[in-house]
């Protein structure tokens, strides 16, 4: 089994069938383009069950996603996919990098929910772009990117629905989205509180991996919030 | 005659006419958000005397603009208008931040012209904005973001055209829009090399205020090859 590829906290190994790839969460937690970076026993198998989680109910509701099934607790199979440089970020509410670039206090809800594009390139840390830019780098086509802005506030829609069911705000999130050979455009990545930011709703407690980047508490413990809500079941 | 409002190269005063402000170009020169500043003699004539031979030029072109006429070396008189706090940006060849956003070297021609926007505020360091982003701030209108980008393009065109007979390159440029009392919406703030990147056509040598910036020359001396090359008659 070839490793195909290592991110900052997945490895994706080819598998007997080239149809299927198996994604290992690593408990790496990296921040602020790896400047900060641990390991946090037990984050691999938190984000790899939330994901497993929440990517059937994304399926349900019309996302394609590239996840196939859950193979352990760190592991699942996924669909192979050439992933676009593009990180499609959703946001219901003013945080993170938002929050720094209109001068907003962290916390404020937008009148409406915005897709953001990012340029995933670490050396130019990750760089805001417009559909302008997107088209000079070649990054997306036009159509490619309504297809994400469109499936991007589906799940946006999805993730809120699930998110008010477990008492949690859904702040913002980013996606990854990637082309299967079939030229079929579908979500990859992960969906979790690495890539999500989730509030408790009555404390705005934050459960996601804001409490790595700022050292606001424990990160397991937030993450398994994060799981035991959703439905999941929190081991050991 | 009262001060409405001090920029960082120009001054903005009343009229004993209601409908005619005096524009005052200072001699001022100021780069990365203030951080550099110094007194550059000859800069504020310059500046206006090369704003008011592109002003009436854009005019012929159909654009409208705040300019009504040169009132001495360093003056113009101007409509009053409310400034949308957008900085339009056009760019024909990557420089400046698009070059650092993109990782695209210097002078690599665009596939095509791009208008940008970034948000007015020097505490935030001038944000690029989305159109998005723009309709959460309530920055401007969509009908205003349309009419702005028209009118940026059509001044590109322009400007383009003046620039092959010039001999110069146009890199990109900045533009300030304004909404007049009757609620049209015409270009205001000046069209110079403080605000313009301009090149000469054959050797690339930068005539604007990157000279400054990057302190590659005299400034004055790139912007009197600028205003003699469009015609108009440098002093001294």
């Amino acid at each position: 089994m070839t490793l195909l590829y290592e991110g900052k906290a997945k490895q994706l190994f080819t598998t007997e069938n080239e149809n299927e790839l198996r994604l290992q969460y690593k408990n790496d937690a990296t921040a602020f383009n790896g400047v900060k970076h641990d390991i946090v026993e037990g984050k691999g198998r938190l984000n790899n069950e939330i994901s497993a989680l929440f990517f059937p109910l994304l399926e349900e509701a019309g996302i394609p996603t590239h996840f196939i099934k859950r193979l352990s607790e760190t592991e699942q199979l996924v669909t192979p996919t050439t992933i676009i440089p593009l990180e499609v970020v959703v946001r219901n509410i003013a945080a993170g990098s938002l929050a720094k670039r209109l001068g907003w206090e962290e916390g404020i809800e937008l009148q409406r929910s915005i897709v953001e594009f990012y340029y995933k390139d670490d050396a130019l840390g990750d760089p805001l772009v417009t559909e302008e830019h997107i088209a000079l780098l070649e990054a997306a086509t036009v159509e490619q990117l309504e297809e994400m802005k469109r499936l991007a506030l589906l799940t946006n829609k999805t993730l809120l629905s699930i998110c008010e069911s477990a008492n949690l705000l859904l702040v913002d999130f980013k996606l990854e989205f990637g082309m299967t050979k079939d030229c079929e455009l579908i979500l990859a990545d992960e969906v979790s509180p690495d890539t999500c930011r989730f509030w408790d709703r009555d404390t705005l407690q934050k459960l996601d991996k804001d409490l790595y980047r700022f050292e606001l508490g424990s990160l397991t413990a937030g993450y398994e919030t994060i799981l035991e809500r959703i439905g999941g079941v929190v081991h050991g």
